[in-house]
Parts: C-alpha cells; structure tokens; sequence
C-alpha cells in the first residue's frame, strides 16, 4: 500500500471512528416501545431507510443516494454541540453557531476531497432549498412524529407540547412531500389532538 | 388521498414502525468507547457511511446506492431471528432458517412491490455474489473490528477469540475490497495479536 493512501485511510477511519460518538448523543424522541430515548445514530439510520422507501412521494424528482447520504451524516455536527430540541427556543440561538465549528472540525478530518463533498451536503441540509434537501427536511420531520404516536405520545406529554407549535415546525414539510405530510397529520397527529396527548389551544 | 395510496402508506408506516425494533437488538460489538454494546440499528448506519465512504476501494465497481440499502435492511430479520454472534457455532447451525421465516414476515408488511425489491437486496446480501453484496459484506466485517480494536480489544478478550477464528471469519473480505482488508489487518488486528488481546495458536 502506498503511503498517500494509507495516510487517506487513516483519516476516512479515523472520521469513522469519531461517528461512533453519534450513538451516545441522545434525543428527545422515545422509541415506539417508550422504554428509552433514541440516538442520533438510530435516528439516521431510521431516516435513510425512510427516504429509500418513500422516494417516490417525494414533491420533486431526487438523487436518492445524494438525500440518503445527507440524512447518514446530517446530526454529526451534534458529536460537539449536542442535540437542540424542536422547541427549545433558548439553544436555537446559539444553535448555528455551535453547529458551524462543529462541521468545521469533525468534517476536517477526512481528507480534503472528501471534506468538501460532506461539508457540502451538510450545508445543503441546512439550507434546505434543493428537492434533495427539502425531502430530507420532509424526512427528519416526520420520524419523531412516528415515534411520538407509537410511544403514546410520551415525549409530546412530557414537553407539554402545543399543536401550533408542531404545525409551526412543519411549516416547510410539505415541500419534500405534500402527500406524506397529509398523511402524517391526518394519521399521526389528529388522533393524540383528539385524545389530549397533543395539547390545543387553536382551532382545527 | 386514494383509498389505495392510504393503504400503501399504511404498510410502509407500519414497516418503519417494525424496524424499530432493531434499536433493541443488540449485538457482542463494543462501541469504541468500550461502554456498552452496540445494537442493530447503530451498527448498519455505521456500515451505511462506510460503503459512502469507502467505495472507491471496492474492488468492481459497484452501485452504491444499491449496497447502502442493503447494509440498511440487512439485519431486518434479526428482529425475530436474534443477533447470531459471529463465532456461535450451535446458534450457526439454526440460523438460514430462523432468518427465512423472519424474512417472510417482516418484507411481508410493506407493499407487495417493495416486499419484492427489499426481499431480493436481503437474499443477494445473504448469498454474497454481486459486486455490491461482496463489498456490503466485506463493510459489515470490518466495522466490528474497527468498534473492537477501539474499545481495546473488550470484545475478542470477554469471547477469548482466536486469529484463526477472525482469520476464517474473514476469508472472503478481500473479494469485497483487498485494499481495506489489508488495512484493517494490518493496523486494527496485528497489533492486537502482538498485545495478546487477540489469541494467537498460528503462526503470523
């Protein structure tokens, strides 16, 4: 093996090793079962299966691999500036910020084409404005909710959560999917408006 | 919404909801901070940004999207199956069939096409032919030597491994990509072999 390639292995393994940090930073979101809260790991990979699977109900024609690699690595950032939550107001300030440094050290470990190519995606991501990133976005919305209904509506009881505030949240969902995000409210939220476990204060 | 596309989604939704069980199963990897195990979920994301990642090296060329999906869904019927660790013997010998049965049921959910298409990608993973089977393979078979070497050989030393063992495990990982089995034997087993954290009965 050469010693250029074995220095750019060194690195991309390294970025790997770094990843497993992922499985420790927990989220908000119960799993369905409600016994513990889930891990940024899981959560991607919960997201890239959806993306495969739901493809075709994307609002706009995507790259599936470009929208699968940007969910695997979309939370990385969260190794240094932890998980925000939805509706922490407070840590949304700093949020960007944080994140920023982050990508900065985390993504600059690989070598440097490979820097650039992630760091794009990622800023892609975050920017939300290519049918790729917009039905990531779609993607990441609606996983917690999935998980929130099956586990009883935990996370949503616990938090207090308010249905303006899920509503204000998923202003942009329906621009990765229309179709998805109909369903999700009718199917997923509705029913825990109905029964109390999302609390109400508009009309709807 | 047409009552088909509903009862489409409805399958979909029900098969996301399925595959959150591999967030429960867990598997005899250490996550390289040595903490606690590493479960299903964690483990085929981790293999998801490898095949990303590491591609390049694969020795045909693959298709890539193609070999993220089935790292994905690769341990699916695990759910029911159970993780079998990679040097359990008698929990071999049951394996192929505990896994078929599981197969059937959980790609049973979703919608018939998909049950076909996500079926397919599993059998091609488990018969380890193509291109992308072989280099999804050689993935899945490094990713517990990066997480073991890392977490100071926790694993190999509780389970006594042998490099014999590892060694015979490993026998097809070239086909997937010579290049990275080189490197991972070279710098995650070697110098385990020579701290003794791997047994050696052969001669290296």
């Amino acid at each position: 093996m050469e010693h250029s390639e074995k220095i750019g292995l060194d690195k991309q393994f390294e970025f790997l090793r770094e990843l497993d940090k992922e499985k420790s930073i927990f989220r908000q979101t119960y799993l369905c079962n409600g016994e513990r809260k889930e891990n940024d790991a899981e959560h991607a990979w919960h997201l890239a299966i959806m993306a495969v699977l739901l493809s075709d109900y994307a609002e706009e024609k995507i790259d599936v691999l470009k929208t699968v690699t940007m969910l695997l690595i979309h939370d990385v950032v969260e190794i240094d500036a932890g998980d925000t939550y939805a509706y922490d107001e407070e840590g949304k300030k700093t949020q960007r910020q944080r994140e920023e440094a982050a990508a900065e050290r985390i993504f600059g470990i690989l070598p440097v084409e490979q820097q650039k190519k992630f760091r794009d995606l990622w800023e892609e991501f975050e920017k939300c404005e290519t049918p790729e990133a917009k039905f990531a976005r779609t993607m990441d919305h609606i996983q917690p909710i999935i998980l929130n209904d099956a586990s009883k509506g935990k996370s949503w009881v616990e938090h207090g959560v308010h249905l303006n505030q899920i509503l204000d949240r998923n202003k942009r969902t329906p621009e990765g999917s229309k179709k998805l995000w109909e369903y999700a409210f009718e199917n997923l939220i509705r029913p825990n408006v109905d029964s109390g476990k999302i609390k109400n204060n508009m009309k709807l």
